[in-house]
């Protein structure tokens, strides 16, 4: 585990502690992508597959984790980190241990973001979060509207 | 509490063990509008604010009880209930413990849902549920699409 990884999932642990009944453990965060897991076990519904709001849990956890290594890797430290808005699909169940992926949006979509920031102490940024199934395709899709103030 | 929830939370309890976790209540069910309850201190989060997945979580919960206790007053017990997409805004924080309430479509829409689920064995409808602020006014708004299938 990275040094990273290991700092953020402390801070989650410790500023949300449902994220310790979740399971939640932060597994990678390489190349601005992020991967977070939660195991089945904890977030298991009675049809053996995980409980939609624990997807949801994972994926808006992948996209606030995001932002918060992206922001400190940018150098900006003096900001709240708000969900404002999230839509969720589920194509698929998920019948095992659950990775939700954040990917960065595109650089212009960040620049934009960052330079609304430095300017007026609040900019907003979406964000993509996914889910694989074991064969590979979408389980999950999330998209957050997350919100940076002062 | 009425029997009707008591035997709703229980379900919860036992199908869906992060509800525990959660710390969910079933408050009332009356008038084909379900309130559950989530405790701040359970789902808190740095802010002293209620996590965005907590009160997603209790949104969905919400959604996923009122169909299923509307469909047993229905007489339709052969179906599973699947929640296929959500949207979820949060206009304001949550700073104290939230209730989510689901209300009733209309029955227009309720009326069509369980005469295409008679007819093809799959339907699909779309709840909303808010969880309101101490003055009133919105501070969760969520809307979900959930499926009926044999």
């Amino acid at each position: 585990m990275s040094r990273d990884s290991r700092y953020l999932e402390d801070l989650l642990h410790h500023d949300i502690p449902l994220t310790r009944a979740l399971g939640l453990r932060v597994e990678q965060w390489e190349n601005h992508e992020l991967r977070v897991k939660v195991p089945l076990q904890a977030n298991i519904n009675h049809k053996s597959s995980m409980f939609g709001g624990s997807l949801y849990c994972a994926s808006v956890l992948a996209g606030w984790g995001w932002m918060h290594l992206r922001l400190r890797e940018a150098g900006i430290d003096d900001g709240h980190i708000v969900i404002h808005e999230g839509q969720i699909e589920y194509p698929l169940p998920v019948v095992d241990d659950a990775i939700a992926i954040c990917s960065a949006p595109s650089d212009e979509a960040w620049e934009r973001f960052e330079a609304i920031y430095r300017r007026r102490g609040r900019s907003r940024v979406t964000l993509h979060s996914r889910i694989l199934a074991a064969d590979g395709r979408d389980a999950v899709r999330f998209t957050g509207q997350f919100v940076l103030h002062k």
